[in-house]
């Protein structure tokens, strides 16, 4: 294949998910999305699809992927951004609030969309929240000095209230947004001076 | 109506709703189940159907109801045997969590299925989730002493947590079954911790 030929196939490829993303934007469940409809959207003959994707299934899979890998981005600049001196949860709540505010198309199946027609489907969206926690995990570990192991739980526990708030996100008024946003990162300080304070105890 | 008919009436209606609960334990979605299918598993013909649900959208927001007030009727005899020397939060995790694990099909609805063909359908099960998270504010701000608001703030980070590990548990393994209730249990002990910490320095 010749690179013009590469690049021209990984512009459709971008095409087909941008689609899919675009559908998703419109309160559909995955599942209800066909094929047909996702060329369509796309400018594209139902046969170029299959030049990308098997089934709608592995195009599904595609879209955590990316919604995922977008995520876990996010979150890594913004604790870069973050010194000793200012308030971690703060920042990672208003960034991951904030961003999925603008790109809700981008979270509606991480976020709302845990169970579908496949177990493939739904495994999928648990290994990234897995990494998601996974990540956060070893941050709390590196700063806190826990053991991996409550670490994990931490992390978890976060996670969970995070994504929450993000899917109430999704469905809110822009003045919602703010509240949601307190609300999650109080809960969030909850659980860190809980940890903290069982940890302690414990050690 | 005679009386006879209404309990034949009411009979029925348990059919349908049985089988409905039935098919979605088989790991299905609710909205790939048609109501052809939902009848022939209650043993009727789809005529008899619309003489109790209008339609698979009735149906299911009915489910939904069904769900939320087992769980809550649970829920509440599980804090009627909670005396002053218990461990409030064990005893509430592990009848929540064997419960479900016991009786998959009447959470499906609740625990999973979060998204749904319909807005309607989203909103039953959320309101359903708000009933749970009122229920165990009144009982925090009985017992601690908190505000309502703070309160409930801290119901419902720990019914997000808790719903989630009995959502990991439909799918999980016996012996999964315990890992998942003590790790629940550790995270609502962050919880209740920190938000007792918390308050504390605020008051």
């Amino acid at each position: 294949m010749t690179v013009n030929r590469t690049l021209q196939k990984e512009k459709t490829r971008r095409l087909i998910i941008g689609a899919a993303f675009q559908l998703l934007g419109q309160d559909r469940d995955y599942s209800s999305i066909s094929l047909r409809e996702v060329s369509r959207e796309a400018g594209l003959a139902a046969n170029s699809f299959y030049r990308h994707f098997e089934d709608m299934e592995e195009l599904g899979l595609t879209l955590v992927d990316e919604s995922g890998v977008a995520l876990r981005q996010l979150m890594r600049k913004a604790r870069q951004r973050i010194s000793e001196q200012s308030d971690v949860i703060r920042i990672s709540v208003e960034t991951f609030m904030q961003y999925i505010y603008k790109n809700p198309n981008l979270f509606y199946l991480l976020l709302r969309v845990r169970t579908g027609a496949s177990l493939a489907f739904r495994k999928a969206v648990s290994r990234e929240l897995q990494y998601c926690i996974t990540e956060l995990a070893d941050y709390i570990q590196q700063t806190q000095g826990y053991a991996a192991v409550d670490a994990k739980i931490q992390a978890e526990a976060m996670v969970i209230v995070v994504f929450n708030a993000g899917a109430e996100a999704l469905d809110c008024k822009p003045v919602e947004l703010k509240r949601l946003t307190e609300k999650a990162i109080t809960q969030l300080r909850f659980i860190a001076r809980g940890a903290d304070q069982f940890l302690k105890v414990q050690r």
